[in-house]
């Protein structure tokens, strides 16, 4: 009993204009590809179409390479942008961490159990609070300095190591450093953030002591992909939790790791599937 | 702001090959139609395929019934099951009920005020309680005597309520008669039944004392299309709801009835939108 | 089985110090009345004191009334405030609305069914869209015109119903007009309002299209106790419901319906079971 | 901003009778203890009295060797069972594993970062898929052989490893063996399984294909205390997650995964701080 045997995941968007699912149904039969999953939204307000695909290419006429170049062609005509993901997959991932290590511990877990397909190829941290937890994994811990050295020259060595290791996401769980604006544009739609709260709401600093103080009976975190724009970035996924008055903010804090947590490696899992798809300020998420 | 203009809801099922999601949308585009929103799910299981397309015919080259007959033509060819549903639609709607109003009065509302896309031509009651909220609403109360009167002789009067007004849905909104083997079959796949229960936990009578006899810390209420199989038919919905050892079984039923009204709207309302496929003891639910 | 016999709640809040239990307690042990449940919380913040006893007075040695005037006694000398509440109570209640009647029917099917322990005793509306809803309940719709007359006027309307009908709680039920502030001191800790969004993200107008914008995948709820500070009251009760990409506003709309009743009426429940304690902008809470 | 300084948790259950929380509290005050957090749960059905209590002893009159001392004296005359924790407190903590290591590497984390006050004395496994994790961890890993030995002789040997280590509770993390009536026994009250299904349904092997094959909509976790009626122990804490139709047991049982981490860390967690107490099949839990 398991899923279709599916080796390619296609993700395309482009202006909605009637008969897409067809030429896209088409394109992948007429190479006798098949599609497992076809999931697809049309967005009446903006006039957007989106769509993701399973494909199973095993019974194809022509190998994957040609059929991603014949699709540009088609792609092109439709205006659209897209990405062909080849199956298994795993996305070359670096953490960056400040001093709690719930997540990172989380993700490191899900990773080296194949949970999660990403390849941890770094783990970045301006303290070294996280260290132990990564050595123990038998991964490399690495340091930068932000403070004795500027925040240009610390990012500067930050994005040296991402290049190194041709990273190709950037999970901040829960760096407590703002990125600069030229990694944000670098690596646009590919860095993803916790947020230890249920964005909108408490934006910023201590959030767990501003939900206190306003007295509401459920908190949450927030995954989003990061923008220039500080917690404004499209949402992935959120998690909530109920809370009580006895509840203080060590309390909150305690049962907020566990939202973190959780939203934090169902985004990932969005992300790296190819579940996402960024549309302005809001993320389409075909989520499972 | 409003989702695409649909006129059309176009639901199949048949054994999964390769090429059905073109063959499906090509036929839709080939009349100038278009595919709204498309889903699609691939049983590798028992290699089955399932869909369900949201289409715009406004701009189609034939009529709604020719697009109708023709499509009859490739669904043999695919040896499809399936259905057309014009938009919009009002299902016509029989619900039972024996003393609680709860399900009933929430039913009643959410149709008077254009929530849920059912006529509810007939209220059954096997006791007179529900009769004022149904005459309060301005709908008529049909009383059907199963004390006086044999089940079979009452089931036949159900029955001839149900013809005269040509009812396409039974709701069983806490209907505490077990239906005749002869109406589940004669409306197979059309009599919706809410049970008390998270099931397959505390099948039978009494569910709330059986939750409360085993100490269970959460408590829930099934959706699920009635066959004769008692309480073994395909689930369409649940719904849950945490509880305390303090909770005693009052308290579970008080706080059962918000599950029950919650699962029994949705699954209706999954119904009525033809999102539900039945597949054996199963339902693909294209739940939204 | 059913829940122990008790005729009293005895709520009190006080400046924290050793052995308050302790006096509590013994006050009511040395009538011979018996403690049924005791919550209790001390908070450690601010140094106070809060507790909900459920008395069984049937065997106690003197009257309820006298119970109280002793209690009087004890309280100033801890310099509590405090309230008893006789069973069986029902709350005298207005409700407040205008266009939307989904929380008013849930209301009223829960008061008339016994399930909420408040007398509807005026609907009062600033529309005419619930007349029918109301009419049909069997109760009385009290229109009060916010157009011809000034908003001082409309209100002082509103109040000599209150005052008439010896209102002790004011719900206000989707009731889009600003509660201006003598009333809001009038009724200070009596009204409650419903807010269309999970507090304190989306203040204001348009909740849900602000949700929408915002791309948040949860949306939600919030009842809480009217201040003059609008949307910043003590909040009771939050409810909250996954969303998606493809759920437009008039989706969000229709399912937060749902999210608006049930944290409504249960936030009216532990008010009128007095569960609830205000303490600032917050509520402490005695959930059940 | 911390909680009240609480240095003590008394754990009290007893015949009902009038007067007791007055006894109790009474004891604690008159030696210049103070109750931080009382409660109470009086049981109507079967006449019992539960409480739990979070005392400071800070100012206290007399030792908490004598204070325990005299409350024996009381619990006599009260007919009570009864335990004093003193805090801070770490429970020796065994936990048995077989293959899979989620449930294990997040106690694992919670125990090391202060989240849960237990101190993992051993880590016992009749397979060895979970030595590499509980290595790295700087924790020894006692392999059991429970195919060359017979069981009798294995678990003799499990039992050995617990008496040396002084352990005081016992996790099943997804332990595939029935423990024997003798261990349930000798340790009864201080053995706690996770049973990945939500009990009552699905009791026994498989239960994710069990869910699978019955067509649920929601799955969940079971956290209870073992008696030697294999999963009809007392239910601590369950948790839940929403399926799909197109889920397949994978992925249920990925989903599920998380629902048995996250009740198994709280059903610890309520036993630890004597947030449990046990009465016949159900547990009291006050949960936080």
């Amino acid at each position: 009993m398991s899923k279709p045997r599916k080796d390619l995941i296609l993700k395309v968007s482009c202006p909605d204009s009637p008969g897409l699912v067809s030429k896209i149904a088409n394109y992948i039969a007429s190479y006798n590809a098949n599609v497992i999953e076809f999931n697809q939204f049309a967005d009446a307000v903006n006039g957007k179409f989106f769509a993701r695909l399973e494909v199973d290419t095993s019974q194809a006429t022509v190998s994957v390479d040609e059929l991603e170049e014949g699709f540009a062609v088609l792609a092109k005509s439709i205006s659209a942008e897209w990405h062909f993901r080849r199956l298994p997959h795993k996305t070359r991932t670096a953490i960056l961490v400040t001093k709690t290590s719930h997540c990172l511990n989380d993700l490191i877990w899900r990773a080296q159990n194949g949970e999660l397909p990403i390849e941890i190829t770094s783990i970045i941290g301006n303290q070294l609070a996280c260290k132990e937890v990564v050595e123990r994994a038998g991964l490399t811990f690495h340091y930068v300095d932000f403070k004795e050295q500027s925040k240009e020259e610390a990012f500067a060595e930050v994005d040296s190591i991402l290049k190194q290791e041709k990273v190709n996401l950037i999970v901040l769980a829960r760096f407590m450093q703002i990125m600069p604006a030229w990694i944000c544009e670098a690596y646009s739609g590919k860095i993803i953030n916790i947020h230890h709260s249920f964005l909108p709401a408490f934006i910023g600093a201590n959030p767990y002591r501003q939900a206190y103080n306003r007295g509401v009976k459920i908190i949450g975190a927030t995954c989003h992909y990061v923008t220039s724009d500080l917690d404004a970035g499209p949402i992935i996924e959120q998690q909530v939790s109920r809370v009580q008055h006895f509840h203080n903010v060590h309390d909150l804090t305690r049962m907020g790791r566990d939202c973190e947590r959780a939203a934090l490696a169902r985004g990932i899992r969005y992300h790296v599937y190819d579940r996402t798809i960024i549309d302005g300020n809001r993320a389409i998420v075909f989520s499972d």
